[in-house]
């Protein structure tokens, strides 16, 4: 979720399955919701994000200069934080309980899915 | 343009403007192209790109662990290959003239739509 100045302008969910897509992850899937915005907007903006976000979803925050990023957990896979930290991103990340439970219950009832979503081997 | 044992997998061009999309750069449309891949695909890829990819597109080559990259030309723009070289990824730049002309003359025809490629205020 994307937002600037107090409003959502962009949701966004893993669309990999719904869509077929290799690339929807929820932070694209939020950067493509909000569509195409000025870098004014993007370089006042805060995206929300469940997990740690991955290596695409981080050069998507890099390229469009999100200054802010609150991340549900990264207990369950760590993302690019310290490279977000490394450009000057502020990355505050919660360990929310309900997060951690989410990605919990989705990595055991979909193992392969979850491997492919971080480019591991479906039977890693 | 995304390579697997010789055969082309996902071909890809900007689609910002075509898809009103803020994700689609070409090497995104490539991933999307080539459609969700077991990682064993990925791994053994290579990745053609006209120009040095940017963090996002980056970003997806390590999500993805695609092995080697060939970039056309970083003269007109210089991507994340340093990141990438830091994590394994073999790049090689061809500074092709062909590619270098087609940048110079698409950021001279279409400064605002350069800018938001690459995440600057469209007057920049």
């Amino acid at each position: 979720m994307i937002v600037h100045e107090g409003q959502i302008i962009g949701r966004g969910h893993n669309r990999r399955v719904q869509k077929g897509s290799a690339i929807l992850h929820g932070e694209m899937d939020a950067f493509e919701n909000a569509g195409r915005r000025d870098a004014s907007v993007y370089q006042e903006a805060t995206l929300y994000t469940t997990l740690s976000p991955c290596s695409m979803c981080s050069g998507a925050i890099l390229l469009y200069g999100i200054p802010r990023v609150i991340v549900g957990e990264n207990k369950t896979f760590m993302g690019e934080e310290e490279l977000l930290r490394s450009r000057g991103v502020a990355v505050e990340v919660l360990q929310d309980a309900e997060c951690i439970a989410l990605m919990e219950a989705f990595i055991a009832n979909s193992p392969k899915l979850w491997n492919e979503d971080i480019g591991e081997p479906a039977d890693a």
